[in-house]
């Protein structure tokens, strides 16, 4: 199945021009192949595992390629568990490339995405939660999702998860015990026990599920809409949240002004403002849609600023607010904008019931964004259950938690049915199983190929 | 003027995500203020300098940011020859301005483009042109134009010009001893001997100007048209130059097939298409300019490719090119190309005299293709004068060059008017201020201000 055989290399650095470029190796003959290509090749090969050396790369005349460092780390102390090589040269593209062809022609073969780090995961130097996390940790713009990520990386996930798995062997060691001396001769009161303890567990495991509302929201950003009547404000107020100090606008690519999506990262969470096109082609256009309108972007939105002027809000509006509260699921949360406080007479009264939570802002005048930016960092954190800080990010970890739960909840009729201690094991056993898909000890080369195809080239 | 108190930072690999980013630093305090964010500053502290070592950065909550490997390097073996730091990261964007950030907020600064080298200048790691080559080195993206700037960084230009300047020193040390003795005092024979010494100075200094004819169109690429009447096949033409095996066709930013250039690289040798714009549109249009259109668009350009259908090509097309050549500068060359040869009826003989060193294709077929290219290449080979194999490339040098060669003449013209030796050593003085201008030994802020800024970041 794995070939060890097989030497990778890879560019490691991102990609393009820049002051220093890292083309590394992996496999049994990576230092051996890579000393190939330098003009002093047992420099490099009598140097001490992990010292940078001066060294230079001959290209196939025997002419200088670069002047680079490099340094081998010798199995099994290095990041994939194997010998590996790193080469640091100038970051032209075109030393890039030509070391690697170089590489090429010693035998050594490119490395597939994620390559490394399945070599890291195969080698037993990280388990499958924690090399999900590396990839994460790369990707991640946003404060929280690194913390998550790193989190992750660092075992919180494994170890929570592997301690259940020895709860769970626990407990089908207890069930054996029951087998072992039939079940007439067991206590009434052990099956009690072993009832409550998989309540524990299958509670545990809930917490665990619960925390994938949280996490997904942090990793894939919240989406959110801006709606309300035409007029409202609602183009002023994106620009400003846009503008907004504490946010960073993401720069990645695809997500420029003109596209349905903006990314927003205030103190450390991302938000995605959907339709944002759509509010700033409004204004050139006649909106005769309104609240209906809203109604069918907000569909798409988990969070929804739903902006209304201040100068003219009335019964109507706060009916037509309370009509909006009714139309959102479970999953979304609706905070009224009121907008235009700047235009307001002093003596106007607004008279919103408190349940509505309303906020009141200017947009125009930048007041009180701050509070509405906590307003929608708050409720991200509000989703977060409990003081548990092991959040699944994953929706692969999701789906082998919600089959763990499955697996339990059978395991819990069978246990009150007073079935067999056989089948009870067995399900037991089964949520074990799911369970290992998360870490890894249960796994097989489709999944593993899913997971680090999504990865970067060189790690 | 040059204050060592000041430790930079910069992000040293290409901008973007990857698996792996560096960050680096340099000053008098560069490993200490790196140790100040790192959860264990010991251990780096205490590890040989160009050792890996495995460390975490934590952020100010001391939380950790991220997994590094780490390095330093002490002053002066180092490329800066100061104090170094070089961090190994994973390659977010939100770690690697993290990274920064805390580097900020322990008082060290953001380097300037090319502060690192230039550092690296100042504390004599290396001359003013191999400090240039560095850059060029970084941003080459054909083959000889890297060949060119690896020579440059290894010294070749550099021994060149201190050998010139040594011959110079030894020049006014014959003078000075002319003046000494007093004129009457002096052999005839010596004033000739000298002038002989300053002749091939003078011819020495020619070939490196000359140099730069070559040197120029490897850098900055040989700007190409491919001229002709409409339906000569002008656009097959490009299109199947673009798709030639050998050639490299550009992906730099900018480069898109519908801004006006497209770079091409073939055998190594960088050639830039203009107006291809012009050529594809045309396509869509009535082209009813002919000649006269061509004769506009080659002014820009030093290689032309006039293209010509071979099945109406008479004596009319023999006037017309000749007419061509005509208008050629010195320093533009003309391939004619007969294309459509798939066309022709086999007993159809094409008369052209081989003065015109004419080349017949089929661009639609892929006929001779090949050996446009060579024709193509063998050109800019041409170009490159003798077998000397020291290639200037700089606008820089060769301004350095001809105020050298300006300085030389008037020492000449002193000499052979029996001017006093004072006139001909202060000429001679001149010119290798000139000369020191190249490596560096005479510079300025000005100067280096102009040369680093065109650096990237990080080097």
């Amino acid at each position: 199945m794995y070939s060890v055989d097989r030497t990778i290399c890879a560019i490691s650095s991102p990609a393009g021009t820049g002051a220093i470029a890292i083309v590394r190796l992996s496999g049994e003959k990576a230092i051996e192949l890579s000393s190939n290509i330098l003009q002093f090749p047992e420099k490099f090969l009598k140097s001490k595992s992990g010292q940078l050396v001066f060294n230079r790369i001959l290209d196939e005349n025997n002419e200088m390629l670069d002047e680079i460092m490099i340094v081998k780390f010798k199995s099994p102390h290095s990041y994939t568990g194997e010998n590996m090589t790193e080469i640091y040269c100038h970051g032209s593209n075109f030393i890039q490339n030509e070391i690697v062809n170089l590489l090429l022609r010693q035998g050594v073969c490119i490395a597939k995405p994620g390559e490394f780090t399945k070599r890291a995961f195969l080698n037993s130097k990280m388990d499958l939660s924690q090399s999900e996390a590396v990839a994460d940790i790369i990707s991640s713009n946003s404060s929280e999702f690194h913390r998550l990520a790193i989190n992750q990386m660092k075992g919180k996930v494994s170890s929570e998860i592997n301690l259940l798995r020895d709860k769970m062997i626990e407990l089908t060691a207890l069930m054996e015990l029951e087998l072992d001396f039939g079940e007439e001769d067991v206590e009434f009161a052990d099956r009690n026990n072993i009832l409550e303890l998989m309540l524990q567990l299958k509670n545990r495991v809930k917490v665990l599920i619960d925390s994938f509302r949280y996490g997904n929201a942090i990793k894939t950003g919240v989406p959110v809409v801006i709606a309300g009547e035409p007029n409202t404000g609602k183009s002023t107020l994106l620009n400003v949240l846009l503008k907004e100090e504490r946010a960073i606008v993401s720069s990645s690519p695809g997500t420029t002004r003109d596209t349905i999506e903006e990314e927003l990262i205030i103190d450390g969470i991302k938000f995605r403002l959907i339709d944002t096109a759509g509010i700033r082609k409004a204004k050139n256009k006649i909106e005769n849609e309104g609240v209906k309108r809203s109604f069918d972007s907000i569909k798409k939105a988990q969070l929804i600023l739903l902006v209304i002027d201040a100068k003219i809000s009335d019964i109507h509006v706060v009916r037509d607010m309370e009509l909006f509260q009714t139309k959102l699921t479970d999953n979304q949360y609706l905070i009224p904008v009121f907008n235009k406080i700047d235009l307001l007479k002093p003596d106007k009264k607004i008279n919103i019931p408190e349940s509505l939570n309303p906020i009141f802002i200017s947009a125009k005048n930048n007041e009180n964004i701050d509070e509405l930016c906590n307003r929608m960092t708050d409720y991200v954190k509000s989703l977060q259950s409990g003081s548990n800080d092991v959040i699944i990010t994953s929706a692969r970890h999701l789906e082998s938690l919600m089959s763990t739960n499955d697996a339990l909840k059978r395991a819990e009729v069978a246990l009150k049915d007073g079935l067999s201690g056989d089948f009870v094991s067995q399900d037991i056993r089964e949520a074990m199983y799911f369970l290992g898909e998360i870490t890894g000890q249960i796994s097989n080369e489709e999944v593993l190929g899913a997971i680090f195809e999504k990865f970067c080239i060189g790690k």
